[in-house]
């Protein structure tokens, strides 16, 4: 059965199990899932681009794994009187770059501070990592210029999607979907549980831009702005491994996710006259293995959380067609069971959801050729905090927790989150939760890059007054790092540090 | 000389003091400041009008000064048999309402708690002051649908103003200015550095609205959004009594508000295309008799804060003219002094201006009846704080000190200067700060309320942390209150309060 509905209490007990023969294989821990398909790739699977992405998702974490094992190493030889040379020789070549020395220094008086120096080999190594993503575009594909007018042609002119903030969905755009990062607003929240009135604003500043400027498209054109919510569920851990922020409950985030998309689309209703109204879409993603699902709209734009095609049906019913036929044998699928199940997208929305399943396809076999059909890090395995506004450069899954936040006040529930699970991580067995505090800024307004710094000081502030004992014992790290996002090539900038890495003024 | 231009040096030493004979009379406490005129008013001044303002101003502040008084004479009375009874008698007979039953009680076994119960009854007082406001709308006039048209007559469709947090300048739309209260935007903050990027927000959701409903008014009409910042400053106390947040330096409150009004225009400018911008106004007031400056904007619009015109030059120089002839001489003025400085304001920009000077001189001879020409209250005598978003009822001086705020981690600096304000004027003689927490919502987007409602929560758990030690003390209380302002006549809504007027649940 392609479009699930399923008996709401029956959900509520064993969250979105899925049914069948294969249910089996698909709970245990660690196997990749049954689709009847043992040995292959799909035929719409784009396997160099597999190849392409697993290179860069393995060479980038591959970074920040190696940090705890070298400062191991590191940490053997701090008493020998040779050390800091031993030291650096050993960074520079397993992690590429020398430590700051005065970390390094009297390791004879007082031992070395070995969390400080994870927290800034994270730091460094984060870095370097966007940095390379903005100036080498490393992710970019050629035809991402084709995607605005793909959409437009679907009947859309934005696609603003809200994700959980667990770093588990964090690749969503890039990699499950295969969507080009640039043309896709993405603001992340725990729970999916996004602020409407922040989407307001973009709302209208989105429809402000084309009434006026015409961009990204004219007010002629009869698109619409599209907003995206995307929970998520473990299929193999469902009671564990789920959304935090929803108690692990599949049938609550997607109905909190949907809760929320409906309130932003009756506040554009009832806010502004003129049949002004917006789109809406409702995604599920299993994250063993990054297959979706997507709910069908209505007729009238309405949602069912308990109504959707699932890709893995997708990919085992569509494994046989040929490369041509696909996109076509997609598309009557999810049209055919459209009709069955008494739902009517518009062909738009059909064209854009079949895409979304196309693309998924491919990421389902690079889950299944890289990791075996599941992965292995089914649980939180992110390497720092983000939080803030900005980090377009975070397209890599269990890298970063990324709160979208403008202040700690308000987002105190996604940080929260996001240090309990750094607890689980990090601090209990030692290591400090390092936090990346980001705010991106548009540069064509004066003072934004000041008020950028100033507001990075501000929630740096905020963080360690709201968990004052983790930073009294040096159990969280801070970056505080700003970007004009107004030039594309631009790198980051770091504009403060909890660790300091210059020596203190003395006097005589 | 109508239009000042100092040297800044001199300024800066003694801030923006009025030269001249009667320097010596203005710079001592209390006395009326001479204009020349000694006895009766201006021929262009609204008599009738500030009567009835006077009336309104007198019995709204009179509710909540009595409070003190009454608790004074009821704390007298409480070891008394009859206690419960006789303070009730005393609170309706001086205030009008009871008090919580709750909080009169037990009084044998420990003291009445006097704090609670003076926040109380200024939450109570604030309340039935606010009801009324929406209820009966003693502020408004009945020409009041006439200022849009006047608005656009002049060049623009949207009059934004920032004034500084003070509550001495509160009461600048409505009594100041003279303008209606529904025709301007207010968001007051400390020194009246107000925030950019919520101002540029305000401005796409303004020029939205216009391009897709034509309201205000269609953009084929060519005006302009209006942003004005008011600083104050006072020519009796000018190193105690100007604005807290610039150190009580006229030109750095001046100099700072410009920046800001620069920075919003340039932010404009640089983010849209196809000749986007604003028009700018500076206004400076003297808080001790509620003159003002208005700095003319040259050619191009640019500002200078050295170059104003004084309003109590105006009144001294028009104060023979007759009411007929009014307008045109204060026109002229302005028209020949702009010509004598070499700046030109556009023709509407000169009518506006003249509409305000025209105003204040109403409000000139205001303070001269009733105030014997220079308030007693030179300094702070706010009645409460009012924190968070809303407050369109508080338009009279010294009522609140009102920090415009969305977290009070953004805020902080405006509600530090707040805190520091009522530990001068009440928590250093025993009283606790009232705090009233404000957000109002747009009742046509679902779950707005609710989210308000949290919001209001969430400032009051910030609050309470931020001043942990005064609220353990009882020195901090506070008032939650929510408002749908798309309803017109609806008042405000009480959501909560640090008091107790209930008993606890007990079991047994």
């Amino acid at each position: 059965m392609l479009v699930g509905r399923q008996n709401t209490k029956a959900m509520h007990s064993r969250p979105m199990r899925v049914r069948g023969a294969a249910d089996a294989a698909r709970r245990q821990h660690g196997s990749h899932f049954a689709l009847g398909q043992p040995g292959g790739h799909h035929p719409l699977t784009y396997s160099e681009e597999n190849a392409r992405l697993y290179q860069y998702e393995s060479r980038s974490k591959g970074g920040f794994d190696k940090i705890e094992q070298v400062l191991r190493q590191i940490a053997q030889h701090q008493h020998q009187v040779d050390f800091i040379n031993q030291a650096q020789q050993i960074a520079k070549q397993e992690l590429g770059f020398a430590l700051p020395e005065i970390m390094l220094e009297n390791t004879w008086i007082s031992p070395l501070d070995v969390r400080a120096l994870y927290a800034w080999c994270v730091f460094e190594t984060y870095s370097r990592y966007a940095n390379e993503f903005y100036n080498d575009s490393p992710l970019a594909r050629q035809d991402d210029a084709g995607f605005q007018g793909f959409i437009e042609s679907c009947g859309f002119h934005t696609l603003d999607f809200s994700p959980c903030a667990d770093g588990r969905l964090a690749h969503i755009i890039r990699y499950v979907l295969r969507l080009p990062y640039k043309g896709v607003r993405r603001k992340s929240y725990a729970g999916a549980m996004f602020d409407v009135e922040d989407s307001l604003h973009k709302w209208i500043k989105t429809e402000f831009t084309r009434l006026r400027e015409g961009m990204p498209n004219s007010v002629d054109q009869n698109t619409r702005y599209l907003k995206a919510a995307v929970y998520h569920y473990s299929t193999s851990q469902p009671d564990s491994e789920g959304c935090a922020a929803h108690g692990s409950d599949a049938v609550a985030a997607a109905e909190g996710a949907l809760s929320r998309l409906l309130a932003f689309r009756q506040g554009v209703e009832n806010s502004f006259c003129c049949g002004a109204s917006i789109d809406l879409l409702l995604i599920g993603i299993d994250t063993d293995n990054d297959s979706i699902r997507i709910h069908l709209p209505n007729a009238n734009g309405d949602i069912d959380s308990d109504c959707y095609v699932d890709a893995k049906e997708v990919y085992s019913q569509t494994f046989n067609v040929s490369k041509g036929n696909g996109k076509a044998a997609i598309s009557e699928l999810v049209e055919r069971l459209a009709v069955t199940k008494g739902v009517q997208p518009s062909s738009g929305m059909i064209k854009l959801i079949t895409r979304l399943l196309l693309n998924n396809i491919s990421q389902i076999d690079y889950v299944r050729t890289y990791y075996n059909g599941c992965y292995s890090d089914i649980g939180h395995q992110e390497r720092f905090i983000g939080m803030g506004v900005g980090f377009e450069e975070v397209q890599l899954r269990n890298l970063t927790y990324f709160a979208y936040l403008r202040t700690v006040e308000q987002g105190a529930k996604d940080l929260d989150v996001g240090i309990k699970i750094f607890t689980g991580l990090n601090i209990g067995r030692g290591l400090p939760a390092p936090v990346v505090i980001r705010y991106d800024y548009h540069g064509k307004v004066p003072g934004a890059r000041e008020r950028a710094i100033a507001r990075c000081k501000c929630l740096e502030g905020a963080l360690k007054n709201r968990f004052s004992d983790l930073s009294a014992q040096g159990m969280l790290h801070t970056l505080l790092v700003v970007r004009d996002c107004q030039v594309e090539s631009k790198g980051i900038e770091v504009v403060g540090s909890s660790i300091q890495t210059t020596a203190a003024q003395g006097g005589h």
